[in-house]
């Protein structure tokens, strides 16, 4: 068996509960979990999708993250809420801050919810567009174990720090944008590393803050943020608004979300949702987004954010999703011990 | 008289009001606009300082911008308010919101005030920082006339877009990041093409969208947005939330902010503000940020965000802000006509 697979988003989805429910953790998680995993793997984000079956499973085995955690939510204010993951799955924390934020924003006119005791929280985007697809503007920030370096320093002391964002649209699905705050992911350093090529500059920086072409060096070092100084100071923002703010931990005190290693990461996220009916209206909101999409559109070349993901959905559902043979065999294993 | 003039801060905002007064403006909306101006002189943000009068003041003279606008502030949930600034000076506008959204944010545990038929909304650090000294997590997003291009397209569509952030600190002045969502300043561009001298690649793009360093065809084409793509996705979210929600102009359909032709700009700008105390709680907030500033000072080279303005400001309490003499001449030109 080799090459890849082609199988429905039911059955992937299925497979991947299957082996968590095998993995200490309870059905009711497994199935959110399996949710979140698989969206991903449809949407073309394989990082954050079946590839992580195996190292998910391998931390609720080792107690590293709780698979039987119920996460605890807590409204401390008309707008706000504080979800405690209890150092679970990051996503069944997500599902009760996206069940309830709506209904707050369309009372407040804005809500936001901070999660701690949290873990990796995979497609940031999706998240919005859940709270999206409910009539939202919504905002998520989350940190990730540490990768970027302030400005000027030469320790990793920020993660990649994931922002995104997402807004309905009439008769379309919401726009989605969703961004790390470093010039290139970690993965692609690792690919060169792994084939001794070199990286181009303005990538990373190296152990003593110096910038480097060095795959090897780089990985002991720090990943270039986007735009440099102003990235830098992105990802801070989002340090003080999903870790200081929620109580979680920081990016330099986060275990790694790839192994079942040391305690729980303990990351923080922050989602803030803003109901257009208590701002301009709901008709003048999707009136002007009319305007600014056929904008954009007009213009060769240019499209709207995260319209990939739309053409992806559109292809499983028709097609099916082609996954890596060998890693859904070891994911089916799982399932089956 | 050439060369530079120093005087308190007191002394040039006085200086300033009374361009005002005698530039068909309110002498509370030229109080408003001279202590926002004032700051910025003195906090080093020149771009958005003691230069700004002249064309401000061509403006209300024009009636591009009214001078005598009142912003009108309506309250639409317990967590939002919609700021009409009625094509006047922005500042009063955000004077209106800062001293709202506190009270609303400390209620509902996160509050926003969208401003709409607004103008150039100057240093926006400020505008968060103001809410920071009163306890607040605050994040400000504007929009400003067009600059940059989707990505992928040659058009300009959104503004240089900034958005701000700030909190606040235990004993220590709040922390403020504020930044353009291009990659460097037109200013610099500007410069460039006036000494005739080329600009390093990536800066910005010519009419056609592609690459130049030729710094005459970059000011006909566009800004490169910071980081390049995930930049552009920036700035779309930027016009989403100041724009859309708020029913403003759109950064493609405003005027200048620096001549006094045309309609008035009529762009919008977003404000956020975070009650700490809803979420962990305010020690837990100010433990933690002393946490995160102190691993970020404990590496060499490395500093907080936005330190450099506290600097200035205690040099201009010691010492006055010096400022350009033909220019300060001219706006003392414009108080006694």
């Amino acid at each position: 068996m080799s090459g890849t697979v082609t199988l429905t988003q039911a059955e992937l989805e299925q497979i991947i509960t299957a082996a968590f429910v095998a993995s200490n953790t309870s059905e009711a998680n497994a199935r959110s979990v399996a949710a979140a995993l698989t969206q991903a793997e449809v949407d073309g984000q394989k990082g954050h999708g079946l590839s992580r079956v195996p190292s998910y499973a391998a931390q609720a085995k080792s107690g590293k993250v709780d698979g039987f955690a119920v996460p605890e939510v807590r409204q401390t204010r008309p707008g706000s809420l504080i979800v405690d993951a209890k150092h679970g799955f990051a996503y069944p924390a997500l599902d009760a801050a996206i069940a309830r934020l709506p209904e707050l924003a369309r009372s407040c006119g804005v809500s936001a919810a901070g999660i701690t005791r949290s873990h990796h929280f995979g497609v940031a985007g999706r998240t919005v567009e859940r709270l999206a697809e409910q009539g939202m503007v919504a905002l998520v920030f989350g940190n990730t174990p540490q990768a970027m370096a302030a400005w000027g320093g030469r320790r990793p002391i920020f993660g990649t720090n994931p922002i995104a964002f997402a807004a309905p649209q009439r008769g379309r699905p919401p726009v989605v944008v969703d961004l790390a705050l470093s010039q290139v992911a970690r993965g692609k350093i690792m690919v060169a590393a792994q084939k001794g090529e070199p990286i181009p500059s303005g990538w990373a920086l190296d152990e003593h803050g110096e910038p480097t072409t060095d795959a090897k060096a780089a990985l002991k070092g720090t990943l270039v943020p986007l735009g440099g100084a102003k990235g830098a100071a992105l990802a801070f923002m989002v340090e003080v608004l999903s870790v200081v703010l929620t109580g979680a931990n920081f990016a330099f005190e986060a275990t790694s979300f790839f192994d079942d290693r040391g305690p729980p990461p303990g990351v923080g996220q922050l989602l803030l949702a803003i109901d257009p009916a208590a701002f301009a209206g709901s008709d003048v909101f999707l009136d002007r987004f009319a305007v600014l999409a056929a904008a954009i559109e007009q213009d060769p070349g240019a499209r709207l954010p995260g319209t990939r993901r739309l053409a992806l959905r559109e292809a499983a559902a028709r097609d099916g999703v082609t996954v890596d043979a060998r890693l859904l065999d070891e994911v089916r294993q799982l399932g089956a011990s």
